[in-house]
């Protein structure tokens, strides 16, 4: 059964902001990285593959990936001036706030160059220290340790597994990993990306562009909705209670969180991907109503309101199998897109216009000012 | 003589990108808030009339303005954890980079509601802070101080001016800085403010918004010329120096900082205003030379390309003239536009439509996936 297509308007729905050689949504098996399927990717490449892609325009050889690994390793060292900082930031603060205050700070400690001839560096810095900057200031909260940032592990996914459980993860996980992080790396001129292109157009810094974007993830209609996600499917205990539960808040018109997508008609590609990982860790880790519920769920949204699962949906169960609190799901989310970011960043600094659109007046016109005593 | 009118395309110029009641541009006298032409204010009103203007709707009664004017005052003390950060923050950082950091650190302290219900109390915080976010790390870094935040002023002109100083500021400075800010306040859907539209289009909340419209602002082609025009001003000496060398730039086909507008096609209203005060403080200080040396450069400008200065163009001088480090005159912007982008955040929230546009693909199509080793 197929979705009717219906014409969005507002919110600059179908208006083209831009060209981009990065990423196409909709062809193919429906994503594609630079011309590569997605499928393929998630399948066969490790994240680190797929953000060099995607930051450096190709894919690397053997040779190259091993030297970008190395630089991603060497990246994840935190400046003490930074660690101050996330010391100083409360233990009950929204884990969103300490990306983008650790982002902003960073940006004044390493400041990028005027030229932006570093670009490339700066990059690999950011994704490097990305898992640093939120498990030093969680165990430093929770634990009262300061943790180091040495580890046995050589990709992001699996040295952010290592160092949240403080424990070797297992292959499966890090695979899961990978494949999360590879869905989520890009996806062409969604609210934060095109945030970090206009922050690129006035020529501003790649960090203010980065720190710009991780504010507009944050929000729940971004990416915000897998941990609203979690929260609703935590909210059932059986597939019946989710049943009632879903038809009760459809009812009273609430939005369902994870589900539908501006670019998207009838299914996000990247969910089928997902959820069978979703899946395959409810097995490994022996939870058997997760995934049912969250089976129902989608069901039930696409019976009633032809409203389809987007990959936030299984991601939230598939994040929260592997024992990642629900608050670092957004967090993770920034760890993989500050990729796509980048690239667009990068893509927009070398064929530059300021973007500066216009709006329709409709309030008031001529008022008279009436001074302050006579008001 | 007129400029010839040349359609502009790319960068979302000419596209209407949604509705709003907040500005025009381009009509009266080509500038109005929420109606009100910008000459009446700029001549008649204190800057937190139209802070309050923008950011709550109306013009203030007298008891109103009182009210608010007390809270601004109270909005301006800072958090201990905010000063162990700006006393961290190195003293070679950009004052852009401390702001977007102190904005964003504040937001961790000081969380907005989820539902919103608390944004003009933040709101208000922010435009008071402001001013003591930068002043502290300034004089703690330049000179070994911590400042409190009593003030005997009443305005953030005035305690901007009084703090930075340490001395009680002229009236007519005071007047300078009230013009200055109203000028700035609003600018309809420019790239900082659109970014901040987007981030409430994503429901992130208001620190997130504002955080990454400082971001976008601190870009030359966009706040930052205020500070490049100065450093502009200031390579010349005299008239004579300054003519050859405007030639020199343009023959070498430079941008001149402060020059040209997306929307504006033959003069910036504002710069109308500002030029006049910039006259006004040069007399006030008794310096003869920057003034003429900006009008040569506005004239050769206008006689070889048609080009007229925008508001920051003499804004620098102007700040210039108060004894105001270039380095800060983004950050007054800042201190300004706040409240053009909460009033722009409040406006989307009241009727809220996800911004996210689409691109035009132009990369390759189809790629074979090639396994590492076959690479
Ligand atoms: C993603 C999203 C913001 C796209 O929004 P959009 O393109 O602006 O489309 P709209 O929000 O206008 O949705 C169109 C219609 O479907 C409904 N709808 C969309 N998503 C819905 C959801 N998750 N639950 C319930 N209804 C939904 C809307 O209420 C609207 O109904 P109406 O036409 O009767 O008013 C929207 O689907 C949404 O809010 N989803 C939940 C948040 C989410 O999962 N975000 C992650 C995206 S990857
Ligand atoms: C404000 C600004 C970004 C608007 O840009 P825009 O609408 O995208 O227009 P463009 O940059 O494409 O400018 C159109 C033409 O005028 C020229 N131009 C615009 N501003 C110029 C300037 N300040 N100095 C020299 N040439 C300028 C451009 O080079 C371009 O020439 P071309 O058509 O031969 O390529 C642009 O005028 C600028 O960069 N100004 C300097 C920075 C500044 O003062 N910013 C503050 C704005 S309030």
């Amino acid at each position: 059964m197929e979705a009717k297509e219906k014409k969005k308007t507002g919110g600059l729905a179908g208006v083209v902001a831009g060209r981009s050689a990065i990423c196409t949504v909709g062809t193919g098996h429906g994503l594609n990285y630079r011309g590569y399927d997605i499928y393929d990717l998630a399948k066969n490449a490790t994240f680190e593959e797929v953000s060099y892609l995607l930051t450096k325009g190709a894919l690397p050889t053997q040779s190259e990936l091993e030297i970008y690994k190395k630089e991603l390793i060497q990246a994840r060292a935190l400046p003490d001036a930074l660690k101050v900082v996330l010391r100083t930031l409360p233990k009950n603060a929204h884990p969103m706030d300490i990306m983008r205050t650790g982002c902003s700070t960073l940006g004044c400690l390493e400041p990028e160059a005027d030229n932006f001839s570093d670009q490339g560096a700066k990059i690999t810095r950011l994704m490097g220290i990305f898992p640093s900057i939120l498990l030093y200031w969680h165990h430093y909260h929770v634990n009262g340790k300061e943790i180091d940032t040495n580890s046995s592990q050589d990709t992001i996914g699996g040295y952010f597994l290592e160092k949240l459980h403080n424990k070797q993860p297992s292959e499966l996980w890090i695979k899961a990993m990978h494949v999360s992080l590879i869905l989520y790396a890009e996806h062409e001129f969604n609210a934060s990306t095109f945030v970090a292109r206009i922050g690129a157009s006035t020529l501003s810094d790649i960090y203010s562009a980065i720190t710009a974007a991780i504010g507009v993830l944050r929000g729940p209609l971004h990416g915000g909705a897998n941990e609203a996600a979690m929260e609703l499917i935590s909210e059932y205990k059986s597939v019946h209670e989710a049943t009632r539960g879903i038809y009760e808040k459809l009812e009273n018109k609430a939005k369902i969180m994870g589900f539908g997508h501006r670019v998207y008609v009838s299914n996000d590609p990247r969910n089928i991907v997902i959820k069978e990982w979703s899946r395959k860790l409810a097995d490994d880790v022996g939870n058997s109503t997760i995934f049912p519920i969250s089976e129902i769920i989608e069901k039930i949204m696409w019976d009633e309101k032809k409203l389809f699962p987007n990959l936030d949906f299984y991601s939230a169960s598939t994040y929260h199998f592997m024992g990642i609190p629900t608050a670092y799901f957004t967090p993770i989310f920034v760890m993989s897109r500050t990729a796509g970011w980048a690239a667009h960043v990068v893509e927009q600094r070398g064929d530059n216009k300021l973007i500066r659109p216009n709006s329709e007046y409709i309030g008031p016109e001529n008022r008279a000012y009436v001074d302050i005593k006579n008001r």
